[in-house]
């Protein structure tokens, strides 16, 4: 972590951390610095705000070719199984993904779920399916949303599918960030990747978090509450965050050790200052965009070359999470509870001090 | 195991294990050999046949009083992690189960989870719900269902919770096992219990099997296959069977014990020759229906008292399967395939033999 | 399993199952009949009787390179972890195995795991080593000799290693089974092959226990008591066996479906009987012969392939258990304990009833 | 966090991370600020200097009355398996030690566990052991310490454990800290404690760490490199760190809720900068001095009270690196590697700037 360089800007533009001169780590980030930057890796958002009642929505990771018959190599480690990923004990088991990953909200998932199945089998490469195990993560956005209602539906999924595309990627209150809230701000979604070289060739790592948890916030060497930047204290927030990070990269990695990375992915929220609440259902997934085990395929990774691939996950999760909480939207749920998003210019003028 | 007495009846009346004669283990059963046979144990079925298109259903498992705020101790164990049990990591992270468990067909798995939530959400104890764990075990009935329909809506789930009842539990081809096929023959739904006397009090463990795996029927010290009792050899089926196992016991376990217990309910099929093939997602899960850690409750069972609960684990289960398979119903799928339960004078001749 | 032919012989001659018309599986044998199968699967014992308080010992079971800086893949199976199988979180994480694998008794595993350190050390592919994982397996041997006196001392290491070869193996009464006991009968190591096609290619897959487990005895799905083969009734065993399975294959698997064999190997001891109580640490651990990652490498075997390596699995555990109880040696131990073998020609004579 | 306080005191005396002023969270520490502050619980080191040869030890944690038949609950995650914790498998099954816990040097662990079998078993609650799950840690001190000797003998073990007592703990390069680095510094045993409320009655929380890792140190949540402070830049250091962390509470917890402990106490890292790096193994043991199960024992915690127990986890064992960081020895190692401690007067003056 670095010193910020005074960053000239408007106080209202949302900016993600690196603009504001937070450098996270030594190792430089993709084109877009997010998920995308993995090759073949789309992300789509469904965004349903229905103000006060709802701030809901889907995020779909859609890796390109991944179906029934095309796995993806991919581990799953949960740091605090409060949660109800769906598909885990599949991808422990065969140490792959066969469909995109959906993230949403808690109650919502099982329909999420349901969406995912009925996509999956109008497509060409589902018309033989009878057995599939759809990847699907949630939190719980239930102090900003009616969480009861479970506004997410079929169509809902299949716009985040259909519309999942390469390039920058939307963050904070947008998709299945739309109501999450962490370390006392507004939060969202964030992203963030790294390039790393490894075992003699390039590779590049990108994460998206979903970022609902609590904890005291820690930037660039200083704990930042909400009144140190200028806020209303929250009110102490009920006990059901969560975070789910998922991970991937063009590294050739076999399932355990994308299980490494995953369990790295929930390591690195201490960093941010995450409680691991007894509530908080932190969970990472992480899968591999190359297929191994191919007699053309590329050679495993030797682990003792992991630790590159190990720092890009705990970098790139830091700053996901900062860029969740500087890009949210300042959002008032149906019981009147409001969050802020970190704002930056305070921030900045903090770390100054 | 001992040999069977001759048993004088009608080949047409479907008859249980025991009324055969095969008697598994010294361990006495409870009143009426079934899972129910736990106090506040209820079972419930939905049974969906639509020939030759539709043969499927739902099966529920309904302990009294829990719920939202009222869990229940609860282990799990993946023997073989490819199926989607829903609720798995939450029930491995906090040792407990917060709603009723349903079994059902596999790409059903997920609106029947939603139904759950919604049936939990209506309910008095879920008025102030905002998460919730439903857990849903599946297996896939897709040989002689079409499983792509996706049959079972919440109006099923609904019916298979709301209905269920002490007493005697329906076997076969009803609810959740109304289109599973196992060891060559039609199966379905078995149950069985034990009485057993541990740490100086009473207790009963019931199990209750949805059967749907592959291997080689092992009864009595015989291996028996279709043709040793005179039925066509089926044709191989698709490498996707499984098999849940619901262990349940009043006995005051904790979450690790139950843990040994649900492992031990995975090993039971090795004994009735399952081949633990790898599409066959075999699944244990065990409850306690004594609620622990209140000062009022009753001291833990020493785990060198458990091999009691153990041994009931394994003659239950082995019991619970050849009911599959004797109370099933030939079936006839809608690709044509027919599959027929175990017939009990034939077995009983071979037997003898 | 099929019904044995008569097989003239002298009741004094230990045999092995296949040798009594036992037949396990459709599974050819490799010409063994051993884990030795397996190319480059060496396997030596050190026996140590000191009649009648030591019987005992130490063996090791040796993969041709294998050592710091050229591991093999590996994967480990807690079926009941009670139990100190030493090194086992190393290879659930890094999937791998740099060691020969140890067997031994309880007590003197440490010990053990010393003098394998001291072994690796000393040669010159560990002339470096700063680090080194030891694998060492155990069952409780105590019921037939003084396991407090810890008698495996380095020098008895040191010999199994040294003289472990290819070829037939051993079995029963010497090494590490030399005073163990299992299902009411003197038990011991047992081993057992078997040939399979996978993928396209030929594989063989072997398999050694050291079997020390409760339970009643099945053969051929018949239950065997002592009283059921003309032995008296032993007294009954504290709660402290144990069986450890060790499968090597020479496809090419990694670690993650080598635990898949693991699991299976402990699966396969309840088709013999097994207990599974609470004092029986149960593990399984598989090895690979052949390394993978590397370009040249074998392609990994599709998962969906692996069911005939499963059956493998079943069939070889099944088989070494009744080879470790047919040729094992009648036994007393310090405190006047004594347990018999499995007698060959009252069990055939059983059998023909 | 909060910013320390000016503490003059003199350069060469080494302080603790509080005496400086360094406040890790809100929680009120126990009369040591030590593991020993958790009632019954003991600390012995044996430290061994023989430079520039050999700087190892073994620290010994010896709960009151823990033995054979009187196990106590506890909990184990490897957080990264690359490590041996002997014992750990039996933790996970059973949920309770029955040793006393040892921490040493890599290569001497087996020695270390055999020495600890022998000394239980000399005991008169040892008489009738015939089976035991001696625990031991390891770091690798091998940058420091000519590891290849395994210099922990049975004499060290012995004074460790005999010498165990209540009160300050030593912290620094003493016993099994003696020779360990971590985060470019001179590092060791660093201990420290919390008092909570949970559940309506007073519980102490304790941490020892054997710090051993690699990254970058955030202190404050600054980063402070060895340049940082004024020292010389050490050279990388090999890949074979690690991190032992051994918690205790008197908080009636289950071994369940142990668990949840012990995965935040490799958590907790995170925060002071661990790199999780390929090579080391980060280990935690969590364990309880209260017996459960018993009628007259105390009710178990709730999990939802657990989360003051989880932040005094991340707080106790954040400051207990910063305590073996501060305490430690200048050290050279037989290959001429030199470590420095974090010098207090240099990082306070970096933290005031």
């Amino acid at each position: 972590m670095h010193a910020p360089a005074p960053s000239p800007s408007s106080p209202a533009a949302p900016r993600r951390a690196r603009e504001l001169g937070l450098t996270l780590g030594d190792l430089p980030t993709g084109p877009h610095n997010a998920l995308t930057d993995v090759p073949g890796v789309r992300v789509g958002h469904t965004t349903l705000i229905r103000p006060p009642r709802v701030h809901s929505g889907v995020t779909a990771i859609v890796p390109e070719g991944v179906g029934p018959g095309n796995p993806l190599p991919a581990g799953v480690f949960a740091g605090n199984g409060y949660g109800k990923l769906l598909g885990s004990t599949q991808i422990a088991e065969l140490g792959a993904i066969e469909t995109p990953v959906l993230l949403t909200s808690t109650l919502s998932a099982f329909r999420a779920a349901d969406a995912l199945v009925g996509w999956v089998l109008e497509r060409p490469e589902g018309a033989d399916v009878r057995s599939l195990n759809p990847v699907v993560g949630e939190c719980n956005d239930g102090l900003l949303s009616d969480i009861r209602s479970r506004p997410v539906y079929e169509e809902h999924v299949r716009a985040a599918l259909d519309s999942a595309s390469e390039g920058p990627v939307a963050e904070g209150s947008v998709g299945a960030g739309t109501g999450t809230v962490a370390l006392g701000f507004k939060a969202g979604i964030g992203t963030s990747s790294r390039c790393v070289r490894i075992a003699g060739r390039e590779a590049t790592l990108g994460v998206l978090v979903q970022a609902n948890f609590g904890g005291t916030l820690r930037v660039l060497g200083r704990t930042v509450t909400p009144a140190d930047v200028g806020l209303p204290a929250p009110e102490p927030t009920p006990d059901d965050g969560s975070c789910m990070v998922v991970v991937a990269t063009d590294a050739p990695l076999d399932a355990r050790q994308l299980t490494r990375l995953a369990r790295r992915a929930v390591y690195a929220l201490g960093r941010v200052g995450a409680a691991y609440a007894h509530g908080s259902g932190d969970y990472g997934l992480a899968l591999g965009t190359r297929r191994l085990g191919t007699p053309a395929g590329p050679a495993v990774v030797p682990d003792d070359s992991l630790d590159a691939l190990f720092a890009a996950v705990l970098d790139a999760v830091e700053e996901a999470v900062l860029n969740s909480l500087l890009t949210a939207t300042v959002t008032t749920g149906p019981g009147g509870d409001t969050r802020h998003p970190l704002p930056a210019d305070a921030l900045l003028a903090l770390l100054k001090k």
